[in-house]
């Protein structure tokens, strides 16, 4: 597949907020820019700076982030737990973004409330991006993952991809299930019937002539499914722990059942992993899960350069 | 007003402890030597290392150095709350900062106790930098509130300013009032009762012979005021919750109260701002107070810049 | 001494994660490589990143590696307290490791278990130094302090050493009288009854051939010693106050004391210090415990170039 060239001066300026905010030939052109930036290490951002501002921690995407930013020359400053910040101490999200926007040229916020992010974006002409607001968004994980599904399976069309585990509460499934709607695939959902996909998802699905089955058996999905994605199962989410132990086993995927649905799926989990996966899956041709977490730098250092309007 | 030429050398391995240590023409010099550093970016500091120590947190003096360090090429190393350091557990400051000097340039500190960052300069040859010690100075606060006096107004002499709010506790407005006796200019200090200026800084404005008003009535301010700066009154300071609501609103800021003060003012406050100041002044166009945290990224290159003897 | 050319290339790769790793003549090597370092700024490793995982605080290690990053055009990411991060919540040690290798070029790892750093770097083929791992090992801290001995004393062979204090738990000190094994001094083992060395460093002591004397009165030290190596005598470590105080005192040095051992003694204490050390010998010209802190920015510039295989 070649890729198309993207037009990589409209997004300079742009904000991250939402995956909803980008058409379909857009996200192509993330993902097409991306791939320039697998290894790439030119100081593209020397002298820019980033404010990293995470109202609750997320180590994993402001590490992500940070090293996205050094790898290209710039740098990053911020703080990682509104408890440990004076900032915001009573102050309006708004008057930090806008302090926040004289120490920096591109903002990443972090924050428990959903809309939080797009609040941000509102109060400041600077490129912000979401990195987690709430159950609702985390478009660069989004990103990541669809990045990897091209890269493992060479298409983002015509696959079958199944779901597996906490449908109900997994903001980056909903994200995904969501997006994977621009284009032409068949989803499987697998869940306890206590942690299904919400409705409002269900009916995206309808509406966009998706093709779906939801199941509660893990061998539900089909024998040449492409893709597996499994999440962790919350034992929060239960009130019961016999009730939780249950599920938790039903879903735990190891070599056994990767061997009963194929001899060539990807495997895909957001991390971190409890037991979900075992780890003699590890070394498993098709575990993705690792390659996730560098094609997260890879795709953040397109996303850091696109709104920032630097040009490669 | 051509600016006279800074002799930008003497600077080079002082401290910035307090405003005292500073005469009127070495403050005018850090003045101009700042509109220099308007949006300037190159990367003078390269190779340079600032610690920043913050014994006590302060997310925004911190990041602002953070950014003045990182736009002119230098970087930074440090942490942002003593209960989260290993360091100075039960070490003298004196050690810590002996230890430090040996992993920097240049030394910034932040200390809950009073003359902290006097010591720390003792004990070190390097620059240091006082980011506030206690309720006693934090001379970069007040270098950038006169920048900004300067910046909107054209001058440091012959204005009306208007202090307004917490007159008693506020560090910002008691070092800003003792800097201008420096200056001549008339001062008006508006606090309730039991929050008026401490008396030691009125026998300065006498000693001075600074012209100046008490009043507890916002509207005692003269009509033709230039600047109006405000702070925050902190409901702690109040044993009835009932006199801390009434003075709170009796210095709130609004566009009514400003539209009756007069057409022209400046309207300063030091943030955060919880609601001395009406939102709707935002859009006002003498309202400064981003302007100020956006001069103190401009203030601080210049700080760290003569401090570090680097010359442009 | 002319240093021989070390062999640096054999270096790039390697784990610094115990002493015992390393040979005499590697052990020589570092040291001789680090002697380049002093005042060395050099971007040698620009674009380099050093990940620094602290899943226990320790400022001093973590600053003092950053210091010798930055100093050498790097940058740095990472975490300075497990409780603060949300990585390795529940997730295996092993996982952490494998998404941190996607951020950065080596790792630095401290961490309360023992065998911790060992595991770290089982699981990436990226360089891993060990910055403390329980009681057992802080290489780089041992290493820090052969330099300031060979630095002070011209020598590391033929010294008469003393080591002062809590013998027990000291990590800093177990390490450094191994690593002495390589070499041939008389060792002076001083400490009160309950906190003697542990058999299995005596052990060592005797199976090398090593010199030693054991003794609770600090004037049993020749009066022609070379090294004095003091430590803290942390009070947790005695059930009865009363015992703590009279065992303190006993091992404080100060003036009087060192002018009865000899008039040319090297003071070394790895810091923070209490009152071991009287701060009337901070100005006595063989102390050394400042020299340490410095030496450790200079040692940790060498090991991350070689580890880096970053060539002079």
């Amino acid at each position: 597949m070649t890729a198309p060239a993207p037009d990589t001066d409209s997004f300079a300026g742009r904000d991250l907020i939402s995956m909803r905010d980008y058409k379909r030939d857009e996200l192509l052109a993330f993902l097409d820019e991306a791939t320039f930036y697998e290894g790439y290490q030119e100081p593209l951002l020397k002298g820019k700076v980033l404010a990293s501002l995470f109202f609750e921690p997320s180590t994993r995407t402001q590490l992500s982030f940070a090293s996205a930013m050094q790898r290209l020359g710039g740098s990053t400053l911020g703080f990682s737990d509104a408890k440990l910040s004076s900032m915001a101490k009573g102050e309006s999200l708004s008057d930090t973004i806008r302090v926040v926007e004289s120490y920096c040229d591109i903002i990443l916020i972090r924050h428990p409330r959903e809309g939080a992010a797009r609040l941000a974006s509102e109060s400041t002409s600077l490129p912000v991006i979401n990195a987690g607001d709430g159950t609702n968004q985390h478009p660069s994980q989004t990103l990541l993952d669809l990045y990897t599904v091209r890269q493992t399976r060479g298409r983002l069309d015509n696959l079958k991809i199944a779901f597996i585990g906490d449908l109900k509460y997994s903001r980056t499934v909903h994200s995904l299930i969501e997006t994977l709607t621009h284009f032409d695939n068949e989803i499987f959902l697998v869940s306890p019937q206590s942690l299904r996909t919400p409705p409002e998802f269900i009916e995206e699905l309808d509406a966009r002539g998706t093709v779906y089955t939801e199941d509660e058996d893990f061998f539900s999905i089909a024998s040449d499914v492409d893709i597996i994605y499994t999440t962790r199962i919350q034992q929060e989410r239960f009130p019961d722990p016999i009730e939780y132990e249950k599920v938790k086993n039903a879903y735990r995927i190891d070599r056994e059942a990767i061997e009963r649905v194929g001899a060539d799926v990807t495997l895909m989990h957001p991390l971190p992993r409890l037991n979900e996966i075992s780890t003699d899956l590890d070394d498993y041709p098709g575990a993705a899960y690792f390659d996730q977490a560098k094609n997260g730098v890879t795709v953040r250092k397109a996303i850091l350069s696109l709104l920032l309007g630097a040009s490669r």
